[in-house]
């Protein structure tokens, strides 16, 4: 058994975030508690999953059945608490930002690891966190959110960036992690409370 | 030149009947030949392609050519037949379970075979047993039916619970693929004779 | 640094034109330029991305940025021009059938450098030039275009068999590229000039 780190715990906080995104997406259209389940765990671990197999790695959950149990755990939340929950509506938030700017830093040194450049491993870094987002709007059937609203994936490649630059400059190592992890933060917090979005790209006959 | 087994004859029915099932729902929303080929040959193949890329193996239907021969007599089948198919809805329901015991035990194995851990080898014969019909369901922009009725991949769970304890107690190979896909089979069977449905996850503002 | 030949100008062409129709397809739906660009990408690279995962070799634009470069001149090009770009429908119709030629001809030859047969080498040659496209109408939420309108994919089985042809024929290697492109390129220009498409699928209703 290893030991549970500090790393360990933002990540089961981040996963457990991200279940319950999907799981609650799925809830509005009425899926039962299977497709509410998988929509959670592929919410979860949809970005990680794509990263891996992309880098050719074996995905990351397939060796730890903990993704597993933390879903089941989301579903027992969202089934219990269900007309609670928009009362934690701001602490969910904190928890889906914090999962986002973990699973950046993984998806960057995931791919810095396989021995892939940096410009990739800021497009992983961004994958790992918003493509899960993308597969569970897929699969009920909306248009991805990701797409029109909030600057989220944005966030992701901020924090690249700020990795990329700590890496430049020989930064230590938990440092680069602290300030990346700080950058996708305060870039989705502070496009949130400023309604920052992305421009739109208007069809051809407006 | 192998042998065909028994096994074979199982494999080439249920590939039949979810290519089947692909088509006729790639008709409802007329698509042309081409589409609906794509539609079958993806609800036949789409679970266990999806399993082996997890596991890392070469995706099984891709060194033999019979999966894109079996779709391709599945969908003259149902250009030729396409009235009196609605009479034949208890054969192809027969067939399609079939199809599911089999691809659970099958997705089991592999698994096992790649050496991962039990809970792994249980939702791998669930996903190659109804991934297929989620992939479906998106080409043809449905939110996935799997997700909001049936008990379709809870046979394939019940199914990989029945192999785990036959394999825990040292049963004979044959025994355990048997009994396992008899638990599929019969999980199947009697919830849509009962009408068994798994709760529903009701939307948060009901 | 490479020398660029006349395949990467082809190449870039290609690249360049997909990832247009991408981002015009998400223009229509109001996606921010992320998302637009994100649909572009995925447009431009996605059949080439899901060939090499099934042929387990490492996707052919993660070692090189110039397509994450091209889809981003695209969106520029899309941005600015987006008044003007109807006018340019028949350039665009233009390139992005030479693209679909050169797609087809790549992923035959990538699927037989993986050593696996001919049959599979056709497949492979349509899934490179149709595949993007498809995932471009699930990202914004649409039924695929392609199995309901067009000679498209068929376009590049035709090529495929060409291709089969040419090799079994002992053909030089450039004229047995060359002839597979143009009858690409013919069949898909003949299909749309004479309005030719494949028989629907009709509904078991009709």
């Amino acid at each position: 058994m290893l030991p549970i780190t500090f790393t360990h715990i933002l990540d089961f906080i981040g996963t457990f975030a991200f279940a319950i995104s999907g799981i609650r997406m799925a809830s509005s259209k009425n899926f039962d508690w299977f497709g509410a389940y998988v929509v959670g765990f592929v919410t979860a671990i949809g970005g990680g999953t794509l990263r891996d197999i992309l880098l050719n790695v074996s995905p990351f959950w397939m060796q730890n059945p903990s993704y597993v149990f933390i879903t089941a755990f989301a579903l027992l939340f969202v089934i219990l608490f269900r007309k609670q929950i928009v009362k934690l509506e701001y602490t969910i938030f904190t928890f889906d930002t914090i999962g986002l700017a973990l699973f950046t830093v993984v998806g960057i040194e995931r791919t810095l690891a396989s021995g892939f450049h940096f410009w990739l491993a800021i497009i992983m870094g961004m994958m790992t966190g918003a493509v899960g987002g993308i597969i569970r709007d897929i699969l009920i059937n909306e248009v991805p959110l990701i797409f029109r609203k909030e600057i989220y994936a944005m966030a992701c490649v901020a924090g690249g960036i700020v990795y990329f630059i700590c890496y430049k400059f020989n930064c230590n190592i938990i440092l680069t992690e602290v300030l990346s992890a700080i950058a996708v933060i305060a870039t989705r917090v502070l496009a949130v409370k400023f309604h920052i979005t992305l421009p739109v790209l208007h069809s051809e006959e407006e």
